[in-house]
């Protein structure tokens, strides 16, 4: 999907806009890990600059039609200030990985300019071992969830070598800001057109959650994509409490293949494998913080990608929303994968997805796009516990101006009354965990990260495996 | 005046908070450069913590009571979490000032979280030449304006070795957060107590300003300190603009023997020489960008701390706010001194201050303090063009855990409409400028720093004076 000044922002776009709190921002992101040496500011400057025009939105803002006639337009920004959008910074010595947590976190706390195009990029030098990372933040009605592509997509290269980019130094003109008169012919046109109002549905079901269950239902069969099982409310945690505005984030490493070797010892998915791994670590955090376990299933939202042919039978991504069983009163590892298979297999067989395992290249490498995509199940946000969501990424390198992509950690976003969202991605032999916590609700939100790997152990050992060893950079880091 | 648990916030207090908006926000504060090499953080963690005791209010939030029934009541924060206030991070390479500002405006475009103790300080380190830095933040609402203690006053020590703070080591422990009943029992005693209610005042001037000249000519009686000659609006210029929400810095260095030879020469008070330099500065800088001059005196609001005996004759700060004439019509800078100091001395010999020569001590080396005062008269934002202040401070090297304290540069706040606000403050020989401008009204905020810099060259040598040095850091930073 081309796109374009003067498109009007879909339904659900427009939604993303009018559900963002001040303490539930809908911006969603990656910390990027890379080789060193970092490049220089002005040289990462012209390499975005190189490839800006590959993604038009990135250089688009809100244009907002007088009130009550419509939903905003993506207009170009005639201001648009490379440099306002791309910041430079610094870890401060030791340059742990404790540290760029804490400057991510921070980053993520803050909500994007709406006077601007909706995005921020940041990098980061002096990252322990010679490293730099990046840190990037999107807002979801930034992201195009058809086209799949964002501004971390272009940027990477599957050759140590940098491509030129088709048009490359083409130069960028801005079209002419629309005025209040024509902008307020496309709201009333946007009106018309548009059969069922899912944006001012949302906020009603937001302000109105337990008598909007219907309206929820009839929203998400609009969608069309989801057919649910039993819409009631997910079970109370204190992981569901009121957030503010800023956030922790937790990083936890993991080697694809201890996932796989569980996933062909002991049968399912690797989609079923991490929910059997979030629902352990769950289970442990919960008991150590002296909540009950017995009999309680929590449910994680499961944003999924699959190709499929759309109705005019081009093939494309399609996202679909699955309900992932996390049954936390299971002790044993297995017998707790057993039943996460067991869920998943009966919604299956339902109108539910397939799940994670379709093979993707370089071209869907876009987590904002999957994770903007969840949010359209925003406003049902009392029917789950958590969102956690499951990228497949490339198997291979990727580079930027030539330094090697170590690690990447999504960053996805939490919805009112949601103190917890679990981001993960396979990329080149790797499937590591984001986790996304409220700065106030959760506090220990690192040790919710050792209780992750330590259901994944489990899980390995009883697969037949070896202990998985714990990566170096997380043994470097301070306590 | 004590800082307890349970006071109400004062009327002006409370209309600070109603004042702020999305892009107007009511937070000041300072960049402080310190010879190196920077504090461990949590060396530096541990020398706030030992003084924190003497500013009870960075302990406290704000507790809102039920609607409608009274101002917010500081209460004491039982989460506080000294580490969220506390930021440590650094300077990309070079670790130029150049990257120190964009820091400092970055954190000063970002509003302060209600639900917390309203301030922030960063620690930075990785400035060029060794040096380090203080970015400091805090609400308006926070500052005392009587006892003029803010929290750089009770870090700095006037000897190489830290003193040990009266009662330090003290526990602290948060008294019990008052219950909603408790809130709208004090609300409304507060509502029944106050006469004026400037909060609401304020907030009406603010949205109808034409109409209500006459209620903010009585507030302004009602605050009993300045007569106003001729309460019309004033003249447009491009630095009347709607504004965003992000910030600009700018830093001028000047030597303050070089505004005492001015004055001595040519007569005046130090005030007089400074409004005479920005007056000279803004003629440069609107010219350049095709204003024309001719006619044209600019406005500006001055907030002057007086010692003055209170109607209980105890002597303490009084703040006092003048109308400073900008006559940006005078090309000759003697001449254009002459004019300044004709209208200052007419002013004063209405009610207003005689000027910010007062003598003061380590005590008053509080900025925030006289900033917040400023915005007293936040409502009448459009009598003036910006803001301009004017500190006098210690004539003597301060430190924190033994680092000399090298330049201070006040950073001050922008109202509404008002994109460019000039905070001054003297220390030990120097008299640094720091310029806050709004990040797309003023790009060009650099330019309008070496007009004021060549502004005061100019008065300097109409004085016989040489022409001042531009001082070394400033030279080293890339342009």
């Amino acid at each position: 999907m081309a796109q374009s000044h003067g498109d009007r922002l879909s339904a659900v776009d427009a939604s993303f806009l009018a559900q963002e709190r001040a303490n539930s921002h809908m911006h969603v992101g990656a910390v990027l890990i890379f080789e060193g040496p970092a490049p220089a500011y002005d040289d990462f400057l012209n390499h975005i600059r190189s490839r800006l025009h590959l993604v038009p939105r990135y250089r688009h803002k809100l244009a907002f039609p007088p009130l009550e006639t419509g939903r905003p337009i993506w207009v170009d920004d005639r201001n648009f200030n490379l440099e306002y959008h791309v910041r430079h910074t610094a870890l401060p010595q030791p340059g742990s990985e404790e540290q760029l947590r804490a400057l991510a976190a921070r980053i993520h706390s803050q909500r994007l300019d709406r006077a601007k195009p909706l995005w921020e990029t940041w990098l980061v030098q002096g990252l322990e071992r010679g490293r730099f990372a990046l840190i990037s933040k999107s807002h979801h009605a930034l992201v195009d969830g058809i086209s799949g592509v964002d501004l971390m997509t272009v940027l990477f290269d599957a050759t140590p070598i940098p491509q030129v980019a088709p048009h490359e130094g083409e130069p960028w003109t801005a079209a002419r800001e629309p005025g209040p008169l024509q902008l307020a012919a496309r709201g009333v046109k946007g009106l018309a057109r548009l059969p069922f109002e899912l944006a001012g549905g949302a906020l009603s079901a937001a302000t109105h959650p337990a008598e909007s269950l219907d309206v929820v239902k009839e929203a998400l069969e609009g969608i069309g994509e989801v057919a649910w099982a039993g819409l009631n409310p997910a079970p109370e945690t204190p992981l569901n409490v009121p957030i503010g505005p800023h956030r922790r984030l937790s990083f936890v490493r993991n080697d694809l293949n201890d996932l796989k070797l569980v996933k062909n010892t002991l049968g399912g998915t690797v989609n079923d494998v991490v929910l059997t791994v979030v629902a352990g670590g769950l289970r442990r955090w919960l008991r150590a913080r002296g909540v009950r376990t017995e009999g309680l299933e929590l449910r994680a939202l499961v944003p999924v990608s699959v190709r499929a042919k759309d109705q005019h039978h081009e093939l494309g991504n399609r996202i679909v929303v699955m309900r992932g069983p996390l049954p936390v009163y299971v002790e044993d590892p297995v017998a707790r994968l057993r039943v996460v298979r067991q869920a998943m297999d009966g919604l299956k067989e339902s109108k539910q997805a397939v799940g994670a395992e379709v093979i993707t290249g370089l071209e869907a490498l876009a987590p904002p796009t999957i994770l903007a995509q969840a949010s359209r199940l925003q406003f049902s946000t009392r029917l789950f516990n958590l969102l956690v969501t499951n990228v497949p990424g490339p198997q291979f390198p990727l580079y930027v101006l030539g330094r090697e992509l170590e690690d990447l950690f999504p960053v996805a976003f939490l919805p009112e009354n949601q103190s917890l969202a679990v981001a993960i991605m396979s990329y080149n032999g790797r499937m590591d965990f984001g986790l996304l916590g409220d700065y106030d609700a959760l506090p220990d939100l690192e040790e919710l990260g050792d209780a992750l790997k330590d259901s994944l152990e489990e899980l390995v050992v009883a697969a037949g495996g070896r202990k998985p060893k714990r990566r170096r950079a997380r043994k470097l880091e301070p306590a």
